[in-house]
């Protein structure tokens, strides 16, 4: 039944968690006023293509306008106003004050109910050149044409990407695939800083294997016309520069109308209302409570933004409903490579002050007798004493995407590391193992809390250590002769019940294998005997896969 | 430590649960004797790939050959008797009789702890023929290797396969790869019974395409040389039969054990013990509860039976476990399609007395503007009120098996279809959507549950209902001519606020879509119209995809 009172809903921003909000609004409401002002020209694009559209990927920009302002009237009877800008809120009198682009004309619009949706900007580093005109940012479609612009009217043989976080990576990709030559400038050690390093080192290996340039804890200082120069003099060439350094929730206008901003975003409660009660806010612009990290965080993805605009609009409506949180939940595809994550990672956890286990396994991502099998490195992280899971992270060729929904789905759950032993998922031998490494995971991890196998970390492993334990590499000789950890001894699993005599047992023993099963199995035959041992979480692979160097001797070296 | 019993442990099966019991046991404890008789030839082998061996996909069959028995003993030490059945219990006296097959030598072994892992046997239909030597099952590596020799040996043309669930389509595909003709035999209505017609329906366009030659609704009369003859009488081409007509759990050495059997196989409580305590059973050969249907089930999985053989010998060290039962997950390759279903489907819910809802989604398997995008068919119960999962199938291309594992991680911690609206799960274009097809179920469902939209599906629409009702059909004008359901009139959505005044408030409304999006904005309108209406869940691409023939009129008909 048409509701009495035919109240004026007002949405600030055209893109994802905005025109949700206003379609469910419509949906809830035929009587309503719905009216959308979005500063850009378009409305519900796909703003997670654009760097596939940059690489022809996608054949035509246009594929990313989903649906233009002419169709949200004729299908929802919604009015959406693009190259409009809001300038102001009067919170008193529930006004809008609107500016169109160009013609600098404003105007006051009034609402019942405002929900702002106007995501997040590029963060531009404060850096000398910065303005200059082959410096570009890759966030909308007038972004993407600027750049495909500049790329047809000058020759660019080389670009500077600043920023190797998601976005960065894939602009880098697509930038390849146009045949161009790329750098990459991160100020971390790493690219995607929200992951690991030992999860991230093989993406390097990924980019350098398709000619991507790697600068690492390299600050780009100044732009120039032709190079970016880094913080240690060293200049990039540069005939375009791409800004991917992250983005900053935008909250001048909410901060402007006095509502409450927290430490990263724009402040609102379960039903996503501000501090004002008629004005909401969604998507990237506003703080919702992580659920790992237990305080509130600016979650710069599509899917949190489509549902907050819904459930902004429920809320409206007087719907039963509460935003849950996010766990966060990340996937980039790097080539032939896709790396994933959920939750936190052990060094977001460790800066939260958090002590977490984890376990590493390289399962193959189906049977590995069946073609086609690749290992993922699977990461998974977990609260001691209780085993609740508090982040995944993996990487590999096939299937990590669905490893990681799978962990994500079990964390939103709230399941532990034993839940993941009992996990019973479709196996066949093209999509699968019997054992899951979803399984896999758990079966370790909860030996590990079962204190049925005690592992150390490569991370842990210093010259000390290695010096003072007896380093037991239970592989083959033939794995053995083609890398080892320094001053390890090759005692083969096979051959270990035999051997242990030889072993001394006044000093505690670590072992290892290729992966990690063959060291477990050689951690329990000599903990029944008496020793005191530790296992390598994930064998020699995540010493090699994740770039711990000294812990690498070469080939037959003593 | 070593404990101070040197324990007896004997394991009857050397597949999947029995190995996957030795080798727990083994690395829980170092001085106890293991055994293991393994009736066949090999142990350890993935029965899994046989049907790909036949095939050649798998270009080896030794592949499927995991492990050895010199290997178990070398790293294990567990003492590994192939060729060996055990013919019988005497559980007063904790012995088992065992016969070394061929010299019929028989022996008694004593026991403290007896694993059971007799797997379930290929059911032989009792029909006329079935013992014919061109008749062949296909479950172990001598069944295949005796199928290839056949093969090998005379010339096979024409290959019927009797049965049409989960191995028989994998062997339909592979003796395709062969070059050979082939004919599907199933008595059910259509293929892989454990799935709803309508998930089934793209599997016969799919084995059809692929000059499969099918038979449903058919039972085997007869066998005869060259043919098989149908209780039609119709005569099935056939120089070479496979029966895969579904497995039974060996059951005979416990019964005569006297050990307590259920209605499906083996009783085992929590703890995988039989009836007599020092007796566990693990496997296809029991019965364990499902978690769906709430009694207990024969499920023949590789996935619990491994877990479960893991789980007996922490029974027997007298580790804190409990099996939780099972929601039973299958997935299977079909050509280009895979099929997969957790949980239980709509008929077999109805079966046990259950009213469930459901929802039916088309959505496509990532961002459809992104290359490469095919749609996927989820469908997804509920229980009535709660929202409780109680089950999904899914049918596709690609990112079933994602989203089959997501929902069945979701059910397994007792999720409800509002939880799947609020699930977070990895986006980026190549892999998913903002709104996951896992996400638009919970959406649809949960708009189903809370009232705001009242759905009707295709199985409910009869004629009689037809001939009453207003049909409306809301796609546009072009797609209503391709097709449509009979007495429908077309009334795009975008039109349809200016023609609420052309429809009989007094008749009920069906409207459909060709997915159910449109249908649900059209329900909303109406509604809010004061109509009494119902959307077409899953919409027209339902009633032709499930293969609903007499509700379509063919294109220009009125």
């Amino acid at each position: 039944m048409p509701s009495r009172v035919q109240q004026k809903i007002v949405i600030v921003g055209g893109v994802a968690g905005g025109m949700s909000a206003a379609t469910r609004a419509r949906r809830l409401d035929e009587t309503s006023f719905i009216s959308v002002f979005e500063k850009g020209p378009y409305v519900s694009y796909a703003n997670c293509g654009i760097p596939y559209a940059l690489g022809k990927v996608i054949k035509d920009d246009d594929a990313l306008i989903l649906q233009t302002p002419a169709a949200f009237k004729d299908r929802f009877n919604i009015d959406v106003h693009v190259n409009t800008e809001v300038v102001g809120i009067d919170r008193e009198n529930h006004t809008i004050d609107v500016r169109s682009v160009g013609t600098d004309e404003t105007y006051q619009v009034p609402y019942d109910k405002l929900i702002l949706s106007q995501g997040a900007e590029p963060f531009r580093p404060p850096i000398e050149g910065v303005d200059l005109p082959h410096v570009f940012t890759l966030q909308t479609i007038p972004d993407l044409k600027e750049v495909e612009l500049f790329l047809s009217k000058h020759e660019v043989k080389h670009v500077a990407v600043i920023g190797g976080g998601f976005i960065g990576l894939e602009a880098v990709e697509n930038l390849r695939h146009l045949g161009l030559e790329v750098s990459i400038i991160e100020c971390a050690p790493h690219v995607v800083p929200p992951i690991d390093i030992d999860i991230a080192e093989p993406l390097h290996t990924e980019l350098r294997h398709n000619q991507v340039l790697l600068h690492l804890n390299a600050k780009a200082q100044r732009i120039e016309i032709g190079r970016v120069v880094l913080a240690d003099g060293y200049e990039v060439p540069a005939d375009l520069v791409l800004l991917v350094a992250g983005v900053r929730a935008r909250t001048s206008l909410a901060r402007e109308a006095g509502l409450k901003i927290g430490k990263t975003g724009v402040t609102v409660n379960s039903g996503m209302q501000t501090s004002d009660p008629d004005i909401y806010a969604v998507g990237d612009m506003v703080e919702t409570e992580h659920r790992v990290a237990g305080h509130p965080l600016v979650l710069a993805l599509a899917g949190p933004a489509n549902r907050q605009g819904r459930l902004a609009a429920d809320h409206i409506y007087k719907r039963a409903v509460s935003y849950r949180g996010n766990v966060g939940v990340g996937i980039c595809k790097v080539f032939d490579l896709t790396v994933a994550i959920t939750g936190l990672s052990i060094r977001e956890l460790r800066q939260m002050g958090q002590d977490p286990l984890w376990v590493t396994v390289h399962p193959p991502d189906h049977a590995g007798y069946y073609p086609g099998a690749h290992p993922i490195t699977l990461k998974v992280a977990f609260e001691r004493y209780t085993g609740r899971l508090l982040g995944a992270q993996a990487i590999g060729t096939t299937g990590v995407d669905k490893r990681i929904d799978v962990l994500s789905t079990a964390m939103q759950a709230g399941m532990t590391i034993f839940d993941l032993e009992h996990l019973e998922l479709a196996y066949a031998p093209p999509y699968g193992s019997a054992k899951d490494p979803v399984n896999m995971a758990g079966f370790v991890g909860s030996n590990v809390l079962r204190g049925d196998t005690e592992i150390i970390h490569a991370e842990e492993l210093n010259t000390e250590e290695l010096e003072e334990a007896q380093l037991v590499d239970v592989r083959s000789p033939g794995e053995f002769s083609r890398g080892h950890v320094p001053f390890a001894v090759n005692v083969p699993v096979n051959h270990l019940r035999d051997s242990v005599t030889t072993l001394d047992k006044g000093r505690r023993i670590i072992v290892y294998c290729q992966v990690g099963y063959r060291g477990y199995l050689a951690y329990r035959i000599l903990k029944q005997n008496g020793f005191d041992v530790v296992n390598l979480d994930g064998g020699y692979k995540a010493i090699v896969q994740g770039g711990f160097t000294a812990l690498q001797t070469p080939s037959e070296t003593k």
